[in-house]
C-alpha cells in the first residue's frame, strides 16, 4: 500500500508535467544499419526464476535477431527505478522498455487489472486467446496510449496456488481476521471477506510467515513457492487459486523509442515478446510439476482443496469488486464487457474440450 | 493407407541412396547482407484457416524481422509436392522448410506420433512444457537428424473433438462395425474396438458421410468442423476429444539449408517459429468458442459426452498401442518414458491448478 502511495504522489508531480517527446530522428529509419542501445527495466530482482529469466531471455532473442544493432540491457528491480515505478520510467523515456504486470498499475487506472489476472477470471489459455483474437490487445494499447506506453503480453504463469494457510479454512468465519498477504483484486475480496490484506515483497513473507505477522500468503506456484521455503512455515497449502487463474506479465515500450526503430527492429521485439510470453508458461508448466512433487513427497505438503461454500462467497465478492471496476468510465466498460463476452464463450468451450478432457482422463487413470 | 504404401515405396527407393549434401558456402556467413529464398512447401489446401494461415503468418514475420533477406514462398498441398510428401522434399532438399504434423511420417518411424498428439496424452500447455522445458525438442531432434531435419514446434489445435456420429454411442456394442474416417493411433484403437478406421483428405469428408459411405468421422475442432458443413450431414457432436487432445503441428527445416543462414537468421527462424506456435492456439481458443456457440445456437446441434464406460475400454486399447510403439528400439523407449514421466506429473499438478479451477469456476456459475 505504501508503494501505491508514494505512485500517486508521483504521478501526480512527474506524470502530468509530462516532457516533450524527443524529436523523431529520421536519419535513423534511413540507415538500416543504425545501433539502439536500450534500457528494459523490470519490477523482479535480477535473474528471479521465471519472471526475472523472461526479459533477460528477451534481450538474447532481440540481439541475436538483430545482430546487435538493438542492444538491450536489463536492470532487476531497484538497480535503476524501485520494482512499482518500472511503469512510470518507460512512460518518461528514461527506459525504452520495461518488464512487470499490468495490475501494479492500478493506481493510474485501475482496469489494468483485466490485462493480467482477476478473481475467475480467464486462464493463461484464455486471456492469450482474448489478447489476440477477442479484441483484447486493441483495448489494452487504448488504455495505455495517453501514457506513450505500447504493452505485449509477456509471459504467464498458469493458474496460480489459493496459497500457504496456518489456519485451516472450513467455512468463511474461518477468512475472518485472516492477516494475508495477497495483492489486487483478490485482497480487496480477502478484506470484504471480514479479513486483512497486506502487501508485501517475496524476501519478507518467509519471516512474516514465521512470526506469525501474517496468517497465509499467495505467492505463484509450487515453482517459484518451493524456492522461498514456505512449507518450512506453513501448515496447509490451498488449491485452487480462484484470484489469479493465469497471471499475465507484461512488456511496455515507450511509443517513441519504438517509433525511432526501423521496420525490422518493430518485429524482431514484437516477435520476441510473443516466443517469450508462451516460453515463460512452458517454463512454468514444466517446473511446477517438478516441484508439486518434491514439496509433496519430500517435504509432505498437506495440499487441501477450499470448500466450495468458501469459493462461493468468494466468487460473489469477487464479482461484487469487478463490476465495480467496470463501470467507471467508457474503456473500462468496454474492457469488461469484452472480458465477460470471451469468458463466457470460452466456458462453453472448454467445459466440453479441456476440462472435459482433464477430467476423463484423470478419472481412467486412477 | 494408400499415402502410407507410397510414402514407404518412395523413402525405400529415394531415402536409403541419400544424396551427398551440397558444399557449404562459407562466403554466405561473411556476407551479412546475403539474400536467401526459401521454399516452404505444406500439407494443407494453401491457406487453410489456422493450420494453412500459420506459414504465411510464418514468413511474413521472417521477411519483415529479415528486411526480406531471407524470402520465403509457401505453396499449398499439392502445388509443389503432395500433402504427404513434405517430409521428403524437406529432408532431400527440394524444399528448404516444411510445415505438417509429425504423425504424418509414421511410415519413417512410428514414434513421431508422440510429437503430434496420442491418445489420453498431453494437451497442448503439456506438450508445449515437455517440448522446450521437459526434454521433448532434444528427442524430436534426434528422431529426425538421420533425415538432414530440424523440426520446431509449429502451433497446436488444443483438444480436438471426438467427432461427428451418425450412429449414437452408448456402449462399447456402437462402435463395433462403425465406419470412422479417423488417421492415426486414435484409427488404430478403433478397429482394436472393432470398427472400420478409414483415412481421407477434409475435402471428401462431407459427402461421404451424407452418402453413408462413413458412420463418423473426426476433424479438428469447432472452428474448422463448422466451416465444413458435418453439422449439416451429422445427428450427434461427441466430446471429449480422447484420440487427439492437444495436436500439435510442426515446421520442418533442411539442416544444410539452415547451417547456410547467418546466425541472425537462423535466430529469427527459431524465433517466428515460436511465436506461430502460439499464434496458431490463441486463434483455435478464440475461434472455437465463437464456432461452438454458433453451431449449438444457430445450428441446433446435439452435443454428447462419450460415456466413461466407452472411454476407459478406449484407454485400454490406447494404451495397448502405445506400449507397442514404445518398444520398438532404444529412441523409441526413451521418448515414451520421456512422455510418460511428464504426462504423470502433468496430471498430479493440473488436478489442483487447471482443472480444478476450470471446474470452481464453472460449478460456481451455475
Amino acid at each position: 500500500m505504501r508503494y501505491l502511495v508514494a505512485f500517486i504522489l508521483i504521478y501526480l508531480v512527474l506524470g502530468c508535467s509530462k516532457e516533450e517527446p524527443p524529436q523523431k530522428d529520421k536519419s535513423a529509419i534511413e540507415d538500416p544499419q543504425q545501433q539502439f542501445e536500450w534500457k528494459l527495466v523490470t519490477s523482479w530482482p535480477k535473474n528471479f526464476p521465471g519472471l526475472g529469466t523472461a526479459p533477460e531471455k528477451f534481450a538474447s532473442l532481440v540481439e541475436r535477431m538483430s545482430s546487435d544493432r538493438l542492444k538491450i540491457k536489463v536492470f532487476g528491480a531497484g538497480q535503476l527505478v524501485p520494482a512499482f515505478e518500472v511503469f512510470d520510467a518507460v512512460s518518461q523515456g528514461i527506459s525504452e522498455m520495461g518488464h512487470g504486470a499490468s495490475y501494479y498499475w492500478t493506481g493510474k487506472a485501475e482496469e489494468t487489472v483485466f490485462f493480467t489476472s482477476v478473481p475467475f477470471g480467464l486462464n493463461a489459455q484464455e486471456i492469450n486467446g482474448w489478447l489476440h483474437y477477442g479484441g483484447g490487445l486493441a483495448l489494452w494499447r487504448e488504455l495505455y496510449e495517453p501514457f506513450n506506453l505500447i504493452p505485449f503480453a509477456g509471459g504467464n504463469t498458469g493458474v496460480q496456488m489459493a496459497g500457504w494457510f496456518n489456519r485451516e479454512i472450513n467455512s468463511m468465519e474461518d477468512l475472518k481476521g485472516l492477516k494475508m498477504r495477497i495483492p489486487g483484486l483478490g485482497g480487496e475480496v480477502i478484506t470484504r471477506a471480514g479479513g486483512t490484506s497486506v502487501t508485501m515483497p517475496g524476501n519478507e513473507l518467509y519471516t512474516s510467515m514465521q512470526t506469525g505477522v501474517i496468517d497465509a500468503t499467495e505467492w505463484v506456484g509450487p515453482y517459484n513457492d518451493l524456492a522461498l521455503g514456505f512449507h518450512q512455515v506453513a501448515k496447509y497449502y490451498y488449491y485452487p487459486g480462484w484470484h489469479e487463474p493465469g497471471a499475465m506479465l507484461e512488456f511496455i515500450v515507450n511509443t517513441d523509442a519504438f517509433e525511432r526503430l526501423p521496420d525490422d527492429l518493430q518485429a524482431i521485439v514484437e516477435v520476441a515478446t510473443r516466443a517469450v510470453n508462451q516460453d515463460m508458461l512452458d517454463e512454468y508448466t514444466a517446473k511446477n510439476n517438478q516441484a508439486l512433487s518434491e514439496l509433496i513427497q519430500k517435504h509432505g505438503v498437506k495440499v487441501r482443496k477450499l470448500p466450495e461454500p468458501v469459493l462461493s462467497e468468494l466468487s460473489k465478492l469477487s464479482n461484487e469488486v469487478i463490476k465495480e471496476i467496470s463501470s467507471r468510465n467508457d474503456l473500462s466498460s468496454r474492457i469488461a464487457e469484452s472480458v465477460a463476452d470471451f469468458k463466457e464463450h470460452s466456458m462453453a468451450y472448454h467445459f466440453i474440450s479441456e476440462e472435459a478432457y482433464y477430467e476423463a482422463r484423470r478419472v481412467l487413470s486412477d
